[in-house]
């Protein structure tokens, strides 16, 4: 497989996801940086840590800003932001199938369509119907991705996943990882994750 | 009291309370901003989260992520770096003084002296001798203010500051609040702080 400079790894339950997945891809592009889009669940990194939901539900201070701070963050951006009812929102069909798309063309558009509709238009995403027809727009064979997204294959794949993420250190999304090995974790903090990079060429 | 556009709410025992309180001046004095200091003690916040110490030692992966984040925006920042040996440091004492010093001439110099030695030379400011030495530079009656820093009249000031950070919905260190109670929370939302209120003057 192809070395990327930086690798954006990103769970679809996650705001700052959203943020980052809409602008990382014109940072990228004005430097020439290869990105490789990594998909993952954060539930067993958050049940790693003892929690059983999202840190934004457990600590419902940080909630609040955070919502504020996502708002604020897509008002400078020009980004739409609707917060969803339900968050987090089960993103393990959505993962699967992303996890499965490896590197398609579709994949990038379909992430960013996605999290777009989940954080931009406040909808649910965590059923098959939503998931399919998004994935329609960008793929001629949906539904047979879905299927794919729910054989063994991907099931391990997901897995195998989750266990590069644990190796790597990885506690929180987005989190951006050079090919030095270097996180930085937060949308924040893709700017210096893209001048570490351009330092050491 | 005077109105301030910025309160900068900080713990001594914050790493990025260091790295605000390096750099917030620069910033605030190139744009005309007037900014109050207000040290405060995080350990009533962290209780109130269920937590009995940092949620850096708590979850250690974000601990270890924490101060590599720390090294990199200190050598960024052109700013020494040395990590100490105990974290966090019990900065009660510290606390105290800093707040009994209210907006007192030599406030600002002392906690920046005092989170150098902490987090740019790695010193342990726990104890009254470190803390009477750093405010003896600055004040001519440190030891005068040291019992003024221990008298129930000051404990009373840190307690209503513990209430008020309360008020204001802080949950950690640093903070940045505007006069019209914008909540900005993190070093790296420092210049967010800043072009909030220069956009609404």
């Amino acid at each position: 497989m192809k070395q990327h400079e930086l690798e954006f790894w990103f769970g679809f339950a996650s705001p700052y996801a959203y943020v980052s997945a809409m602008r990382i891809e014109e940072w990228v592009s004005a430097v020439g940086i290869t990105v490789r889009w990594m998909p993952f669940l954060l539930d067993p990194v958050f049940k790693a840590q003892g929690w059983e939901t999202s840190p934004f539900n457990l600590y419902p201070m940080k909630g609040r800003y955070m919502w504020r701070d996502v708002e604020r963050l897509c008002s400078r951006g020009r980004l739409p932001f609707v917060q969803p009812e339900k968050f987090p929102q089960n993103s393990l069909l959505a993962t699967r199938l992303a996890v499965a798309g490896g590197e398609q063309e579709w994949l990038i558009a379909f992430c960013k369509r996605l999290l777009h509709e989940e954080f931009g238009r406040g909808k649910d995403i965590s059923g098959r119907p939503a998931i399919e027809s998004i994935l329609g727009e960008f793929a001629d064979d949906a539904s047979l991705w879905l299927e794919r997204a729910q054989s063994p294959e991907t099931k391990a794949l997901l897995h195998e996943r989750g266990a590069e993420a644990k190796r790597k250190h990885i506690f929180g999304s987005p989190s951006f990882i050079t090919s030095d090995d270097e996180l930085f974790w937060g949308d924040d903090r893709l700017e210096q994750a893209i001048e570490w990079i351009l330092k050491r060429r």
